[in-house]
């Protein structure tokens, strides 16, 4: 069999087909089988039925249900990381930055929902080693979005005048509130990627203002607790 | 064999102990080790080992594995909302109840780092029914924040102001904020609870407090995307 050359397997549309763009075709319908029904419940015979080929081509190229879906997982935060750095114009401001990174992040999801789908959901809720693929792409935003933060406390006071440890928090705080409104606008259909960014950004950049600020909410009219 | 008097397995210093209170025994150490070594690696005779009692008791008690693991998901899931809920004093002003309710949740989930790790992690990372449990968690809390919020915006303006979507919105974000902060103040020694809650109140109260002021972030400053 040639290297890269279709074998001939399945039917007679999908032939002559370059091993690169048939593994393609088998990871698209892979995300979209593991995303809608889930990773245990999908089958290799749906998934080889949705990409047009046999069962046994997926094996070929796959190897097995586990190692499809670590594919996919690893395809998909791959292509989510490309889209929100990519997105990202470093000759903004830092606000700049940050806004058009949550619009390319709400964007890519919104795209994408079965992907986001194996990402936030199916990679997280069938232990290792599909888990740990998923915590790296995170780990990754998360540093990400820290050096955007530090940056943009960096403009907007000549210096960067906040704690390590405030920024951290402030990228962590971020990160997981992003998570949380991509699966809620995902699974509503009036709230837009836009809206959704718009929503992080108002939140995290008047939070990210009032540290620099040094205005920081206080339990001042609260009995004490 | 008696009904909630300790039916003589296991060694002798647990004897006559009421189910009720072997059971919690049982559900304790189960919580530790599902915590630390993960669900899959957990082995149900660690667990009796830990809790003091004979393995076939756990089986007894508890039946299976899988059923130890959703009744330590059960009882982890309601004391933390417990904790939440009974955190929040009804008489303080919206702001108040938000910080106090916030506080509770860090408190708690830096007190009980393996109940934290059972919800967040393992519960959603092996499957069904598992991670359906830790949702339904998930949308009472959601749930108990959105009314916050919205009586925040009234206390501050007379009427809600907010549109439905801006409120449903913040919720969603302060909540996934919360986990992705919760997870991080617990591996990090040097983050309190309350540093914890104090971070992300300002970052929420400042991006509420700015919704109703009208002020929200726009990207007038930045090239059109």
């Amino acid at each position: 069999m040639g290297e890269g050359v279709d074998d001939g397997v399945g039917d007679g549309k999908a032939r002559r087909m370059p091993r690169a763009v048939r593994e393609r075709q088998m990871l698209d319908a892979a995300v979209v089988t593991f995303g809608r029904r889930g990773y245990r419940a999908a089958s290799m015979d749906e998934i080889a039925e949705l990409a047009g080929v046999s069962k046994p081509l997926v094996y070929l190229y796959l190897n097995s249900k586990e190692d499809l879906f670590t594919a996919c997982i690893r395809r998909e935060a791959q292509a989510l990381v490309t889209a929100v750095r990519s997105g990202v114009d470093p000759d903004l401001t830092a606000d700049g930055q940050l806004w058009s990174g949550l619009r390319a992040f709400f964007t890519h999801t919104a795209e994408h929902p079965d992907a986001w789908s194996v990402l936030h959901h199916q990679a997280r809720t069938h232990g290792e080693p599909f888990a740990r693929e998923v915590s790296q792409m995170r780990e990754e935003i998360v540093a990400f979005v820290t050096a955007l933060i530090h940056e943009a406390a960096q403009e907007a006071h000549g210096a960067t005048e906040l704690a390590e440890r405030d920024v951290a928090g402030l990228a962590q705080a971020l990160v997981g509130a992003a998570e949380s409104l991509a699966g809620w606008a995902n699974a509503s259909d009036s709230v837009t990627a836009k809206e959704a960014a718009a929503t992080l950004m108002n939140f995290a950049w008047a939070g990210l203002g009032n540290l620099m600020r040094g205005e920081r909410w206080s339990p001042r009219h609260q009995p004490a607790h």
